[in-house]
């Protein structure tokens, strides 16, 4: 008689591990309909600590899905950094070096805000929720304990799933995780113990999936199973953490600082929501100062109290003391990023699972979320049919570079954080303060995310560099543009600018109207159509060329979706908005359904608007209003490609879809598209156009 | 036996009629903690059609209570209106006379959006639920049968319960009203039959209250119980009302249009939210054109064919048709306002059940709002404790004011909308339409709501002008300012402007540090205390008031409460943020509370920021540098008084709360505040300091 049922099910994408890099997945694939699970071995959520800096890039993409304003409203904006170090006469304390912004001024329309992890994971599970008719829901406490990759299934068959994961559901009480203080074995909210225990009492699930997801930590059993290993720097730099609300006279606690005392080490100060602070004390600066024979410290002498201790002793001449104190750790992290990021084509890593590093810059939380945000909607292209699956090689391509990047920022910062500075009346030789603040403000750019530049691929459309270590420093400036768009890097993501609606004059940023919805958008800058024939002809045959049945549009389009639901088209032309007639733009601009609903939002003007002035987006980009330009943007907001205006222009765009799309068998022209109930009730213009595709 | 059971309870404040102003009742005494209850005999909610406008103000106002940004992410944003008439040669149809801003540039930071009146309501809601730590909540189908007010007990008597009320609990089929089509009486989602039915079944309770809150709706029962009767207009207009998603060719179908045909009528169209637009036709200019002996038309015969089949003679040369009817129907209402808005100083009534007019100017449901906005934190502060019942008399002098303009403004846009207009070839005298644009732009002044200008009165410190036909008329510029802040009319609602944090250099509006949490402020512009020694003794001298335990903040604080939570004080000076520094500051605006946190957000300079630019908040409010000057805010944001800084000014606004606050027994400096456990556990600093006292 069996006494143990075991479950089997099929699933396109199985996540494991629903930290912020399995979050933004699921984020993805809900918003994308793709069919996805995600589980997680912990019962509970976070609450208190780990991360909580948000940077510009990671607010960007929030804005993308929908919920950038909840991280606005909820989080702490952190604006001005603030450095302090000793005075002439060290005798007397710190003070005040110099002031800079946090967030590098012009890079984003979002800058750095702070908040706890734990709220950044909700914000994405509302948006899943409601993306996917509340199917989609984090599985918890779920544990794998075996996965099997059948090799013999090649990349090619969407329609196999090759991947075969165990997983027990297990009871609450078997996987609580400790959360606060030094109990806690690496400072992380970690997976608990007993990993891959095939022992695991519960109910035994076999999930068969195409797509497997790891995003399951610094310690993550995915990576392990897979037999993929962890390289770079041995160094461990241990540090403490304390959350908490302060009493202090130091002036600029609201402000993030970096303060180097003359002899007592450094702290750094994050001004938090609900006015928490956080402080990070880089408690020892190697393993060798430790007298454990194991290279790691006796973490549990580690406490609120000596924390605060030696934060007294580096703010001196100012005190401090906490009420409230929300939580502490101390971390322990090497900086290592792992030798591979897949297998076999099916089975990815993303997040922490792939890179460990300090937490000081801010940055873990945002890179895990931008390794599967790059992953995710390459995933859902292949499920649903559209590109092939050799787009996914740009994963680690893009990735991993990115990775090693964040640990050399890291691995710079960290020393020049931690080490004793060099000031009158001390003699060893000591850290320069002024390169320590030339590093962290143009790491603040890095950090930033924005910046993070992809090399040429399939995906985008430029030469392709060699993987060198001039390339990967993250202070290097190697950028390549077209002389159409001088300002728009291709590889970067394409930064936002207002423009006005031509049908009802509201002022918007072109971000917002190209959201992350799983298309691909060509951007089609029409130049002064008013006042150049020449381009005025162009818009008619570009309109026309769109309305034929051949073209880059139709071609990769399902049957079953919407015209513009694959590639869509936006027109931004540079004449006055009020100068152009809404009926004289071609009709391919101005779509209808099939019931003869207007889109009326592809048609805007670079021009004025009537309240928030003008966002002179052509000089932004640094196209010419006399010769406009073709930008394609992937779904995830990266330039692929910049063509001009000409046939040669057209051929360009059509060669580059050919490499990775994949042909649709039947035109739309020569079907009416299936809506569904659901579509039909609701009906969002363009926005149920990016939907329809995703819900057949 | 007993077969029927009665239920008897107390409540400080008792709502009847759960609309826009009700819920906006509910939702003040939800933020100060007030104990009140909401009924309403409808069983459901609005989900299609009725009012649908948000005007400026109104968007203020949700700002301050914190869900703005729902209503600007879900509503459609009307920002243009154009302007249609018959060309040269009438035979051609319409065409475009002009475009102008559909809210007039300037006059606040939010612009006119649309968005149906069940979701605004929802947001109220949530609004609520929050505050209240849920112990709010809209009780229905409960229809009140009897309100009795005992006029014995005095007005100055706030321990008593005067007012009694007898209420049916129903069942909710016996309170389904019809929400759709020409069966509806009215028009208006009404209140279904049998209003004040003493038969009702259901479970009776009777409600003690102190104060009853009558938004019953147009139809009010509270007011014909109070036999309380409208007076105006006579003339009823019927109007017919169209939702749905439109298949035209006419090209400003997302703007805003008033279009009048040379003879078939006109017509108003409203873009808005999903994509729909609403359609407002005038189908009869007055009654007696009707063939119904009663005045009244039959208003079975107008059918959402009817409405479209005049839209299209209307739009020529334009098609219009529809698919997905949302919602249609036909309004008759007079312009007409309530004799009074109160009784005996204990039963107030407000919105549809105090002025009547018609839809067009997109009104209604934000007056309705604004006069509960006005009435309920004056209940609040009596009930609370801290101000004398005189106040309420405010009400009706500051709305019924507001709703007579109301009704003079659309009375002269209804004559011009619906006239024929005097065009070439047409003989009969028509209406002049360049006066119907004048009076179109002039009307969106008023219809923004923010140029609403309370007269004198013990809470607003002017002038009193008798309530002439002069001073009443909408567009009547007759304001009152202080040469201290010669931009700061006195009376009406203070405008924003963008200033820094001191303590961490972030970029807020003034509006958004003064919510609506029932405390008055202070708002002291200190000028530039760096260049100006006298400016900067006087802060130090205020800084001693403040701190001396005799002064007009602590003595009208209880000793339950923090400082600072029925007056506020936020000093604005006009240096350079970074030559100031935080412990350079008085103590009495670096507060901190019985544990020794700081409120960091006291402190506020007119500077430059990082990201978003200069304010130049004193050049906005007209307020010298050199000479600073401290304005009195109420809670609900008008500005009460402008005084000097110097001991006179101090002396003036003392005489100014000594008029109608009650002064506590107890200072606060002799007392420790009492924290709740809730505040305890989430520490928000100065929000916190709001709501404590309403707490106790």
């Amino acid at each position: 008689m069996p006494t143990h049922i075991v479950k089997e099910s099929k699933v396109d994408v199985l996540i494991i591990g629903a930290g912020p890099a399995g979050h933004m997945a699921a984020t993805w694939f809900a918003r994308t309909g793709v069919n996805a699970r995600i589980i997680d071995k912990r019962s509970a959520s976070q609450f208190v600590g780990q991360a909580d800096g948000l940077q510009s890039r990671t607010l960007e993409i929030f804005q993308s899905f929908g919920f950038a304003d909840r991280a606005i409203k909820e989080s702490n904006h952190m604006l001005e950094i603030c450095f302090w170090q000793p005075g002439e006469d060290a005798s007397k304390g710190i003070e005040r070096s110099g002031r800079i912004p946090d967030s590098t001024i012009g890079l984003s329309r979002f800058q750095q805000a702070v908040i706890h992890q734990g709220r950044v994971e909700g914000w994405m599970r509302d948006s899943w929720r409601k993306w996917s008719d509340n199917s989609l829901v984090l599985e918890r406490p779920v544990q794998a304990t075996e996965l099997v990759i059948d090799t013999s299934i090649p990349a090619s068959d969407i329609e196999s799933y090759p991947v075969t994961v165990t997983v027990e559901h297990l009871k609450d009480e078997q996987a609580v995780a400790e959360q606060f203080g030094s109990k806690v074995s690496n400072g992380l909210f970690r997976q608990f113990g007993g990993d891959g225990d095939k022992n695991a009492k519960g109910e035994t699930e076999i999930i068969h999936a195409k797509y497997v997801v790891g995003t399951d930590g610094a310690h993550s059993w995915v990576r392990r199973n897979l037999g993929i290993s962890m390289v770079g720097e041995s160094t461990d730099y241990i540090w403490g953490v304390l959350d908490g609300i302060p009493v202090t006279d130091f002036p600029d606690i609201r402000c993030r600082c970096a303060i180097h005392s003359a002899e007592h080490g450094s702290i750094m100060v994050i001004p938090r929501e609900h006015n928490m602070i956080r402080l990070y004390i880089q408690l020892q600066k190697t393993p060798q100062a430790s007298d454990s024979s194991s290279g790691r410290i006796d973490r549990s002498k580690i406490t609120p109290e000596l924390i605060l201790e030696n934060a007294n002793k580096i703010l001196f001449p100012y005190t401090i003391d906490m009420v409230d104190i929300k939580w502490f750790t101390a971390y322990q992290i090497g900086q290592r990023v792992a030798t591979e990021f897949q297998k076999n084509g099916r089975v990815f890593l993303a997040g922490d699972a792939t890179h460990t590093h300090s937490p000081k810059a801010g940055q873990g939380m945002n890179i895990s979320m931008a390794d599967t945000y790059n992953l995710a909607w390459k995933i859902a292209h292949i499920v649903k049919g559209v590109a092939d699956p050799a787009i996914l090689d740009t994963y680690e391509s893009e990735r991993k570079t990115i990775a090693q990047n964040l640990i050399d920022f890291d691995a710079k910062l960290s020393k020049l954080f931690s080490g004793r500075p060099a000031v009158p009346g001390i003699e060893t030789p000591g850290v320069d303060l002024a390169e320590f603040h030339k590093v962290f403000e143009k790491g603040n750019e890095f950090a930033s995310g924005t910046t993070v530049d992809y090399d040429g691929s399939i995906l985008i459309d430029k030469a392709t560099n060699e993987l060198t270590e001039t390339k990967r420093r993250y202070d290097e400036d190697n950028i390549t543009t077209n002389p159409l768009a001088t300002n728009c890097p291709i590889g970067r993501r394409l930064d936002t600018a207002q423009v006005v609606v031509q049908s009802d004059s509201k002022p918007v940023e072109l971000a917002d109207v190209c959201l992350s919805d799983g298309r691909w958008r060509v951007l089609y800058f029409a130049g002064d159509i008013k006042s150049n024939a020449s381009l005025k002809n162009f818009m008619v045959k570009f309109g026309e060329y769109l309305e034929a049945s051949d073209n880059f549009v139709k071609k990769y389009t399902p049957a079953t979706a919407s015209l513009y639901s694959v590639i869509d088209i936006l027109l931004v032309h540079a004449s006055s908005r009020t100068a152009c007639e809404w009926n004289d733009f071609p009709s391919a601009f101005r779509p209808r359904d099939h019931k003869g609903r207007m889109d009326y939002l592809k048609i805007y003007a670079d021009d004025t608007s009537y309240h928030q002035g003008h966002g002179h987006a052509y000089k932004k980009y640094g196209i010419d209003t006399s010769f406009g330009a073709l930008l394609v943007v992937r779904p995830d907001g990266y330039l692929a490609k910049v063509e001009p205006l000409n046939q040669d222009g057209i051929n360009s765009i059509e060669e580059f879809f050919a490499k990775f799309m994949i042909p649709q068998k039947v035109s739309l022209s020569n079907h009416e598209p299936i809506i569904l109930e659901r579509e039909e009730k609701e009906w969002y213009g363009s926005e149920s156009y990016a939907r329809r595709i995703f819900l057949e």
